[in-house]
């Protein structure tokens, strides 16, 4: 493959497409997905990452973001930022220097303000319905309900792979809450010798098992993508069983160095993908 | 080894005398590293944690925590926290329940506040002394000035593992910073079944491979507590010199569940080590 593109969930679609143009100009994957995943940040109809993104338990839109470049192992991320137009982008701005690349809370935001990065007001009249209709029932809520992390991985043509992920969290987090997105290794991880990955589903879940470094980390030791997808969430869902009763819903994709691709899911889920030789489309694993 | 307790740099040595006293009246793994880590906390002369620890560029210290228990794999952790006395304490309650177990910022002091964890002015005279000496000349400052995380590991009589971690962070860090330190599968980790593991160094360079789980992932595979640790410092040493020309301070400990250790690291370490056969001491690897 000379490029390749994976993301997660159906609503990355359009986003795929426009990543996958910008990879067949030759653009840099780190730029290509940052792209694909703002135009999914921007979509209100999307409720779990950007505008219109899922309120808090105190009806409030925080974001999560992060970003990883598999040729430097560098990475910059953001947790728990309020009233910003783009998690991603200012992640994708952190990964320059040696230090300070994770911020988050009111530090992060003073440094998206002072970087100039675009402002916006996540909370949409229809997020704000959802949330007055279900603040009173939290208890009952699924935890599932609402947390659909949009990740992208992409392969350039000249062989780098990144890594990309927003997402403006659990629906009725408690205020300060931070998940994997924003997590090197555990919601993203790309190294251009091996492959990258990112997770979708519970993150705290996800966390318990350092997920997509898990998965990686397996392909350095012989597996394909697929093997090392399945691998890491079926034996992490096995673990949290055996040891707890329950395991809480996980998806991982991971897009290794010559452009195959791998899911792994204990839930039904949706990813899309494209490369130069397959048009961007939405695929499906339903489970029973 | 009927208990054993390991921890990061000898100003842990007299909470790891404390940690293994209780280990061995049969306290869970947990509280006893918590005991330890406080003292740790509590002491002003320590300048990497708590009490007199460094502050970052505006003259304020923030506190970073992690806890993990090896039998349910649960995690507790709070991130950029200002005025409180123990991060460990906080993010030990923070073990409990499905989800929001890593709070940040504004919204992990409000629960801290709420929950009735005591407050504390972690600034001290010393520490205001060194920031004022210090502020104007950032940019020379090494890499490695003031961020000794204080990272207790310990298996009790009834093989449960546990690994908790506190510091405040990098001296001179941007508002908001947050390392390796409170991230479950980067800055620690725990399994009963296998192994517990935790770093301490430059946060940002442990992030960039997963430290704490890549060698505790090792060890799943058939390596020693030794072996896994210098593999994993090693091999991520290794791969950031090879891609950007250097690797900054790195150090993990890493207890496997039959009691024994191994250190890994890049630079010149101490650590303090116990168990049912060994008094509490100093050890140390002097690189060249």
């Amino acid at each position: 493959m000379k490029y390749a593109v994976l993301a997660t969930w159906k609503m990355a679609l359009e986003g795929t497409r426009k990543a996958a143009a910008l990879l067949k100009e030759g653009e840099h994957s780190g730029r290509a997905i940052v792209e694909g995943i703002t135009m999914v940040e921007d979509e209100p109809s999307f409720h779990s990452v950007g505008f219109g993104g899922r309120p808090n338990a105190e009806g409030r839109v925080f974001l999560d973001g992060g970003y990883m470049d598999g040729d430097t192992l560098h990475f910059g991320a953001v947790g728990s930022i309020e009233n910003f137009r783009s998690a991603v982008r200012i992640a994708y701005s952190l990964q320059e220097g040696d230090a300070n690349n994770f911020l988050v809370g009111e530090g992060a935001e003073r440094y998206a303000e002072e970087h100039g990065f675009e402002k916006r007001d996540n909370v949409t009249e229809e997020a704000m319905e959802l949330y007055m209709k279900e603040k009173d029932r939290l208890q009952e809520l699924s935890a599932y309900d609402g947390h659909d992390t949009v990740c992208f991985l992409a392969l350039d043509q000249n062989g780098t792979l990144c890594a990309a992920t927003s997402t403006s969290g659990l629906f009725m987090k408690q205020p300060g809450r931070v998940g994997d997105t924003p997590l090197p290794g555990v919601g993203y991880y790309a190294d251009s010798k091996v492959g990258a990955a990112a997770a979708t589903g519970m993150g705290e879940e996800i966390m318990k098992g350092a997920l997509s470094y898990a998965a990686i980390r397996m392909m350095k030791d012989g597996m394909s993508a697929q093997e090392a997808a399945e691998t890491a969430v079926f034996e992490l869902d096995r673990e949290l069983k055996e040891r707890n009763g329950h395991a809480n819903p996980m998806s991982l994709i991971v897009l290794a160095k010559d452009g195959s691709c791998g899911i792994g899911t204990n839930v039904s889920f949706t990813w899309c993908y494209a490369s130069d030789t397959e048009e961007a489309a939405v695929h499906e694993i339903t489970l029973p």
